[in-house]
């Protein structure tokens, strides 16, 4: 039964998700893993300046599904070669991740942490994970500063594994996710933006930080490039239906269920799936009453926003739009997990499976 | 004599300096590495998405002293074991500089075009280096992306040179600036803030990455710890210095000749060098009407400001906290110079004396 006061999507400690019983042994080492991830997450972020040490325990209450840093310890897993002989005994398999696992599980997570506080800025979002955002607290400029000290703690944890390749890869992903945000904003207001473009900047902003933690985490494993590749292939499909999932929620959720601010997306211009499936196939007269509704949010962005929205989501699930995009996040899922295929069939690649399909299912 | 339109205090290409005949070798020699470190920076920029592309031609507008790839290049030659021979067959200096100082001089100057980028968005300032701000023109949020860009591509530059311990340095630098400015933060409006703290706060949003240029170029030269250790007091001392001369610019500065909003520190509540010394020091008449003259500043930032902080100036002027000020920075300049002692006489160190004067008596 989910807790709803703790809003996690696969953190198995948070008792969301009923894990099926042949897959508790991983289960019981994620708990491990990633309370060693929290750890060290937390003494990277140690300063001896009061004031950033307040932040940063506000920075603590932003902790949710820790995805991220679970794709790197289960892709870490996936490929060990050891992981099939300490199944057989039954022995725990957190014995298996180094310091450079946990490593670079700290770094996704701190990577995503400082976008999650620079987006809420952009967003003006003033609810994040049941709590208010740093930015409604303590202002943006906290908040913008807040994220940088984030991405600098990310990028000195990262130089300070053994691997150089590591640290490239973090940081080429850092632009290629700065580089989608901006192609997001360049195409605020773009009314005939296309499903490519669409899917370009969920790629680069969402996807790439979790197709390099599958990478990070094989890679940490020792797999081969052609390997480790794949599980990245992986990640990235994950990536885009999780985003395509997130851009449903902020559009039909609630923000009691979901715990952040709902609805930010069509009050920032920002088209997501269903409206651009709308406004690509509708007819004409449909087409023109939906670019008015829109062109009306435009103009009183913050006030009675709720109706005309209610209109637009009507329309769209008439015209099939909410159930493309949920067919598209599925449809992306399947791909995600026939990439699998090439890893032997174990507890291991069943629960990044599971993971892969609660990301579909979630309701927050 | 200098030209208006190209605001640079080092930078000798750009005609602001007045060198001195023997130092003319080492000025041809920058001429030609800091083209290099500017073509790195261009390169490293480069994307195949045009609206990030368009953003970043503006970042080159804002290329201003070049001050922290100048002190990478200048360090690298002051302790190179090769320089001598080569100023003794008057053969140029560029040749002894590696990808790896060139890279670096693009790495701290990147960093540094970040947070110029992260800081007007918080100081809300309209005019840098003679053209609009980010901020300014494409808003805030374009601003807080373009800024992770830049540090996101300072770090992904850093970890493809040579040496780990340089993009440790990197990352360990970029926590301490951002602490610095959340240190800023939390004393704004602090009409009781010390000296100690305020410099304090110096030493990490500026000074810390000045000392690393210097440390930074000397370790790529192959020094030994010490020296390196040495060079980076040296930065830090001039860097301290260069921000209280930042400080007093703002006060007191045009921003026709600086080429930058001005006065931006008293509207944001941040109380600087002379400010404090007045405060600490005057009798309880005086510092209870200077309070009151800032008080008053806060209820109405933006209008009326200028004649209440012409009489802040003037107040300060005969308290003799200008004069402390500018002294405070003289002094730090030559505590900096005197750490250089430990280097042989050469052009070379005769010119970075001449930049670290430089700081001192700049207008712009």
């Amino acid at each position: 039964m989910p807790n709803a006061s703790t809003p996690c999507l696969i953190y198995p400690m948070r008792g969301v998700l009923d894990v099926p019983e042949t897959l508790i042994p991983v289960n019981e080492a994620l708990l491990d893993g990633l309370a060693r991830v929290e750890a060290c997450f937390d003494r990277q972020l140690e300063t001896d300046i009061p004031p950033v040490n307040d932040l940063c325990k506000h920075i603590e209450r932003y902790r949710g599904k820790m995805l991220r840093p679970t794709l790197v310890l289960l892709c870490g897993l996936a490929v060990h070669p050891d992981t099939p002989r300490l199944i057989d005994a039954g022995a725990s398999l957190a014995a298996l991740w180094t310091d450079e696992h946990i490593g670079l599980g700290a770094v996704v997570e701190m990577v995503h942490m400082a976008t999650l506080v620079h987006d809420d800025v952009l967003d003006e979002a003033e609810v994040r994970r049941r709590g208010r955002t740093v930015n409604s607290l303590h202002g943006n400029e906290a908040a913008v500063i807040l994220g940088d000290y984030l991405l600098a703690s990310a990028y000195h944890l990262c130089s300070s594994v053994e691997s150089r390749d590591a640290a490239l890869a973090v940081g080429d992903t850092a632009m290629t996710m700065a580089s989608g945000e901006l192609l997001q904003l360049h195409h605020r207001d773009d009314l005939s933006l296309d499903e490519a473009t669409y899917f370009e900047i969920l790629d680069r902003k969402t996807a790439a930080l979790i197709g390099l933690s599958c990478a990070l985490g094989a890679a940490a494993s020792g797999a081969e490039r052609d390997l480790v590749e794949t599980l990245r292939r992986f990640g990235r499909d994950m990536g885009v239906a999780f985003q395509i999932r997130d851009d449903l929620l902020d559009l039909m959720g609630e923000e009691s269920v979901i715990g952040k601010s709902v609805r930010r997306d069509l009050a920032k211009g920002k088209l997501t799936l269903p409206l651009i499936h709308t406004l690509a196939n509708a007819d004409p007269r449909v087409r023109g009453d939906v670019l008015d509704t829109i062109r009306g949010l435009d103009e009183n962005r913050s006030q009675g926003m709720d109706a005309a929205v209610d209109q637009l989501v009507a329309t769209m699930r008439d015209f099939g739009s909410i159930e493309y995009a949920k067919a598209t996040a599925a449809d992306l899922v399947s791909r995600a997990k026939s990439s699998l295929a090439v890893l032997p069939d174990s507890p291991v690649r069943r629960f990044i499976e599971f993971s892969a399909d609660a990301v579909v299912t979630r309701r927050f």
